[in-house]
C-alpha cells in the first residue's frame, strides 16, 4: 500500500495536479473527535499556493470538504475522507513535458516503472498531493493537542546558503509565519527572501533545510527494533517530495564530537527524569525521552528551472527543454506545513501504538 | 509489527543481548534458491565482535543454524529460520546497569515504555539484535547479485573529524575490507584508526559517516509516495542503533547549490537513458533511474564510555555511573555490514514489489 | 487498517448510507489496464437498489466517476479513486433509529465501540458500504479476464428453505441474471421469489445461501499458512454484512464421509494433472491446484422487518420499535455482485502475491 | 507475510514436519506479563501427539523453551520466541511421497507452487506447524484470563455422522478433556470414539464438527467493515489445515428462519444491555455484543489412508500409492486445542485494536 502511511491511524491519498481532485482517507481516526472543515481548512490555507511573492502563482481555492466519516459534528470511528477539487488546472501548458523528461523530476522514472505517465503538471509526483497530508495532519494536530498540549512546530532554517542561527527558543506559530519565508530569525528571513527572489528573477531555484520541533512528547513513543521514532519520522521526511536528508538531533554534527561531549546526562529536574543536553534529540533506543524532539530536514532546489536543459525524449533522443508551468522558486516556504503535518501523523500513529500494548494489559 | 521488516521479503528478529539466543526468520523468500549457512556465516564474520584491536573483545563465534525452511540445500518458500546462540554472555558485568540509566543509552525510554528491562548488556536494544539483520541481509544479498548482478558496498568515510576524501570509483570488498576500519582510502584509515585507538585509551569514543553505493539496479524500483525508496532506505538506517542521520545523493550540501547547478540533466549514453550528473543518488520521484545509489549514514559516538558520567538512578535520584562491560570506541567498522545489509533487504523488497505491480499481468 | 483489503491490490472504503458519498480507494493496480467508468457502471447497475420487484425500492443511480488514477483511458499505477454520491437520502425517516437499537442491526455494537454512532439508515454499518467493493471488485474482474479468461460466478441456490439443486454445469451470466433472484435454475427461481415476496407481504424476511464458482484459476494462488486462498475468501465472506457461514468444497457435509470417499485422487488427463472429483473445492493445503473453486456463503434473514418487535432505548430501557425506511426483505439477489467481487479481490490480490514471490527472481 | 498473524499481537510461525525444529515469535506482547514455559507447556500436552489411543503414534514430548523475549520471569515487550525441537523425525518413512503426489494432501500444489517442496511428512504443510500457534494461543489465552476472566473453550461436536446433542451449558474445561475425543457429552464421546476406531482399522478416517464458546467478551471488539470480528475468526480457523468450513451464531441452519424467528431482541437484563436469543452469536455488525461467541468449524476427514489410492507421480504419469507414516485417523481431538489457540489469538489482537482505538484518546 504505497499510498498509505500509518499503522493505526493510517492516511490514504489520491490525486494528481491536473486530475478532478485530490483527497485523503483516514482509517483509525479516534471516535467522537470534534472537526470541522475550517479547521482543516485553516492548515490548507498556510501550504497553498499564492499565497505570497515567493511562491507559485497557481490560483488554487484547495477548499476541502468532508466526504464520510463526520456526524453531528464528530468523528465516528469510520473512515474520515476529505476532498479537495483541482480548480486552476491547466494541462496545455504542459504539451512539451509530453515528449520530454524533465531533469531531476520523476518523468523518466515514472515512464521506465509504469509504462506510461500522467504528464500534466507531473500527476502523481506533484507536490498537490501532500494536500491529503496536509488535511490528515490537521485532524492528527488536534488530536496532539487536545491528548496533551503536544505542539509541532517546523520552520525553515536555512535557504541556499543563508543560515539561520541556532534558535534558542521554541517558536510560536506567529513568529514562523510572521514573514513569508517562515523563518522566525527576521534579519535571516529578509535575507532568505531576497535570494529567493534573485533565484526566481534569473530563472533559477534554490532549495534549503527546514527544522521541526515538538514539544511534550511524553516518554515512551516508539517502537524497537525496526519502528523507531525517528525511523519512522525518516521515512515520513524521505517520502516528501524535493527532501534529499535527515537528521535527528546532533545528526551529521554530531558524528564529529567525542562520546563524552555527545552523551545527554541525566539529571533529577523537579523531580522529573530529563537530560541536561538534548543531542539526542529527544529520542534514545528509538523511544521518546520527554524532551524537546528536534530533527532536520534538507530539501533540494526545485527541479522546475526557466533556462534551457539539455534532457532526451520519450524516445531517447537527445534534445532541450524550456520549462514551462507555474512553479516555487523554493519549496520550503510552504513545505513546512507539509513537515508539520508528516510529524504529527507520526506521533499520533505511535501514541496509539504505544496506548495498545502498554495500557490495554497492565500487570 | 515493530520487529518485522519489508513487505514481501520480511524479516522479524528476536533477541537480546544476554539471553540464550539471537535469530531472524524471514517471510517470503523465493523458492529454489541455493543457500548454505556457510554463506551467511561469511557475513556474520564480517560483523563478528573480536574481529580487530578496534573493536569489542568480547569473543562471539556468531555461528549461524539453519532452523527451517532449507530443503535439499534450497530454500523452500517457506519461512527460513536462523538462530545464533550468545555463548560468551557475562551479566554479571552488569550489575551497576540494573540500577542505574546509562547516559544516551536506551536503558531510560526502555523502562519508561515497557515498565521494566532486560538491563543485561542493554538487552533488546543492544547491537547485538542486527545479528539477524545482517543473516536476512546476506540471503537479499545474494538475491540481488543473482538477479543482476547488483552490488552493495557500505564504507567508512568520516571517523570524528576525519574525513576521507570523495570516492572516484566504486570500491571492491577487498579495498573495503582491507583495513580494520573499512575505509577504501588508506591514508585516511590510518588516521582513522589511530584516532580509534586515541579515543579507547581516553576512555572515550567516536563516531563517524558511512556512505553505501549501490550499481547495477534497474529503473524503477520505489513505491511513491510513501514508499519511495529513498524513504524506505531512510527508514532502514535509521532503524540501526546509534545512527542520527541520512542524506542521499547531494544530500544537505545539495540544499546550498541553485537548481541549475543541482538538476541532472538526461542524455543518451550507447543507446541508454542516462544522466549526466548523479546529485539525486540514484532515485527520482521515489524511484530508481539506473544510476549508482548513494547514501550516507551519521552515526553518533558510541554511548559507552569507561568516563565516570553523572546520571539518575531507576528512581530518580541524582548519581555516577561508571561504565563497565565491553564495548566498541567506534561502531562503524562493524555497522558497516549491517547498513549494507540493510540496503539489501530494502532493495529486494522493492524489486518483488516493483514486479508484482507492473510485471504480473501487461497490457 | 479495519476498511482496507488486499495486500498488493488493496482497496480502501468509505461512506454512509447518508452521508455525501461513498467511495474506494484501490491502491497497487497495475498500470496501463483500459478502465472506463461505464465498465465499472455495468457491476453497479447489477448491485443497485430498485432494479426489481423483491429489492428495495430505494432510488438511487449510483453513478460512478473516477477521481483520480486515470489517464488516457489507462490505469497509471497511482491510485484509482472513484466515488458514488448519495441521492436519495431521507434521513428523517430513520428517527426513531436515533434512540432505539434495532434487533440483529449493528446500532447497539457501534454505540458501545464508538461512544456515538451515524444512525441514518445504518450509517456505515449499512451494505451501501459495499458500492466500493463492487466498484473495485469490477477492476480485479477485468485483471482476470484478461490475464487468464478466469471466470468469478456467483448465484443463489437456497432461499429461506428453497434449496435449487445442484447445479451440474458452470453457469453463464445470462443464466443467473435471467431472474430476479439470480438463481440458475428457473424452477426454484420462481418457488424463491414467490417466498421472497411472501415474507414482504407479512413485513418479514428471509435469507439463503449462495454459491460462487471461478474457473480458469492456475495452480499455485495462496499463501500457506495464514494466508490460505480459502481463509481469505472466508475472511472476505463473513466481512460482508449479514453474513454468517462460509464453506468450500465439500464444507459441513464432507464432514460426514470417510477419508476414502472424500479424496480427490489425481489422474492425468490429457497431460494435465487433475483430479478425479472436486470435494476439495479447487483448493489444496491453502494453494489453488486448477480445479473449479467452489465456495457457498450463508446469509441471515434481514434484520429489517416490518414487525413491531421488543427492544431497548439508547438508554437501556425497555421499549418497542416499528421498522420504517425502505430494505430488501431478502439480501441474496444483490449480494450475488458483492461476493463476485471480494472473491476477484481476493484472487487478484493473490494472484500478483504469488507473481512477486515464484516469479520475480527464478533459480 | 503470510506466515504471520495479528496485526498488533503478531505471531510468526516457522517449521516443518521433518526440520530440526518448529517455533514461533510473538511480536506485540504486552510487557510484565509473568510467564513460565510450564504455561506453555500445559497446552502443548494437550495438542501433544500419542496422548491417547486415537490419535497418531508418533512420539513427540514437544518440549518448548523459550529463546527470547522473558526477562525474570516476566515478558520485556520485546519479541517472545519459543522453539520446540522436532525429535521423533522418520523421514525415510516419507520416501514414497517424494515421487508421488498424495491425494488431497498439499502435495501438488506446494510443488506447482514452489517448484520443489519438502516431502517428509509434508514438510511445512504438516499439522506440526500448529505448534506454534498453540504455544503463542497459550500466551493470548493468558492475557484474556488476567484482562476479564475471558474464557476460551472448543470440544468436538460431530464426528462423521454421529453429532452430539446441543450443549445446553458453557462446559468447563474438566468436561471436555475428560475424554479422548474432547466431547463433553459422554454417550456421544464413547460412540465417536468407537466410530474413529472403526475408521483406522480398516485403514480409513473420518472428519467432524468442533463447536467453540467464548464467554467474558466485552462489547465492542471487532473492526468494520473488512476485520469483523466474525471476518477474522473465520480466516482463522480456514487457515488450519483440514478445515472446509467456518459458522458463527445460527450459521447454516439461520438462513432457513424468517427474519421474525432470528432476530435477537434486545433487553434490560439486570441494567445490562442484552439480547434475549443468541443466533448472531456474539457478534452484530462485526462487533461483540457482549453475548457469548459461538461459532462451528467443519474438518475434512484426515486425507492419509491406509488403503491403496490412485494417483499421479512427479511426472504427471497415473500410479498408485499405498500410504505409510504415522497419521490420525481423526484431527478433530487435538484440533480442539488449536481451535482454542487461533481464537484466543483473534480475541487478543482486536482486544488491542479496539483499545488503542477508542480508549486512547478520549472526547
Amino acid at each position: 500500500m504505497p499510498n498509505s502511511f500509518g499503522k493505526l491511524f493510517t492516511i490514504t491519498t489520491w490525486g494528481e495536479s491536473h486530475g478532478p481532485s485530490v483527497g485523503v482517507v483516514i482509517d483509525g481516526c479516534p471516535p467522537r473527535l470534534p472537526l470541522t472543515e475550517a479547521e482543516i481548512q485553516t492548515e490548507l490555507d498556510r501550504r497553498r499556493p499564492g499565497q505570497s511573492d515567493i511562491t507559485t502563482p497557481r490560483k488554487e481555492p484547495d477548499t476541502v470538504q468532508f466526504l464520510a466519516g463526520i456526524f453531528e459534528g464528530r468523528t465516528t470511528g469510520a473512515p474520515l475522507a476529505m476532498l479537495v477539487s483541482n480548480t486552476d488546472a491547466r494541462p496545455e501548458a504542459y504539451t512539451e513535458m509530453a515528449g520530454k523528461f524533465r531533469p531531476s523530476h520523476a518523468d523518466y522514472t515514472y515512464q521506465a516503472k509504469f509504462g506510461h505517465r500522467d504528464h500534466r503538471g507531473g500527476g502523481r509526483s506533484s507536490a498537490r498531493e501532500t494536500i491529503g497530508r496536509v488535511a490528515a495532519g490537521a485532524v492528527a494536530r488536534k488530536l496532539l493537542h487536545l491528548a496533551g498540549k503536544v505542539e509541532v512546530r517546523a520552520f525553515v532554517t536555512q535557504v541556499h546558503d543563508i543560515a539561520a542561527p541556532a534558535l534558542p527558543h521554541f517558536p510560536s506559530l506567529a513568529e514562523v509565519d510572521a514573514n513569508a519565508v517562515r523563518c522566525p530569525h527576521p534579519e535571516s528571513a529578509d535575507r532568505m527572501i531576497a535570494r529567493i527572489k534573485q533565484a526566481r528573477s534569473s530563472g533559477d531555484s534554490v532549495g534549503g533545510v527546514i527544522e521541526c520541533r515538538v514539544r511534550g512528547v511524553p516518554p515512551g513513543l516508539g517502537e524497537p527494533v525496526f519502528d523507531r521514532l525517528e525511523a519512522d519520522l525518516a521515512r515520513a521526511m524521505l517520502s516528501l517530495p524535493a527532501t534529499k536528508g535527515f537528521e535527528i538531533g546532533s545528526g551529521f554534527a554530531g558524528s564529529r564530537l567525542m562520546g563524552s561531549q555527545h552523551n545527554d546526562t541525566f539529571e533529577n529536574r523537579d523531580g522529573v527524569i530529563r537530560t541536561t543536553t538534548n543531542y539526542s534529540g529527544g529520542v534514545q533506543g528509538g523511544i521518546s525521552n520527554g524532551e524537546e524532539i528536534v530533527f532536520r530536514v534538507a530539501f533540494k532546489p526545485t527541479a522546475t528551472i526557466l533556462q534551457p536543459q539539455k534532457t532526451v525524449d520519450v524516445h531517447g533522443a537527445d534534445t532541450e527543454l524550456a520549462a514551462r508551468g507555474r512553479h516555487d522558486p523554493c519549496v520550503l516556504p510552504r513545505a513546512v506545513v507539509i513537515v508539520e503535518a508528516m510529524a504529527a501523523l507520526v506521533l499520533v500513529d505511535h501514541w496509539l501504538r504505544h496506548s495498545a500494548q502498554t495500557q490495554t494489559f497492565k500487570f
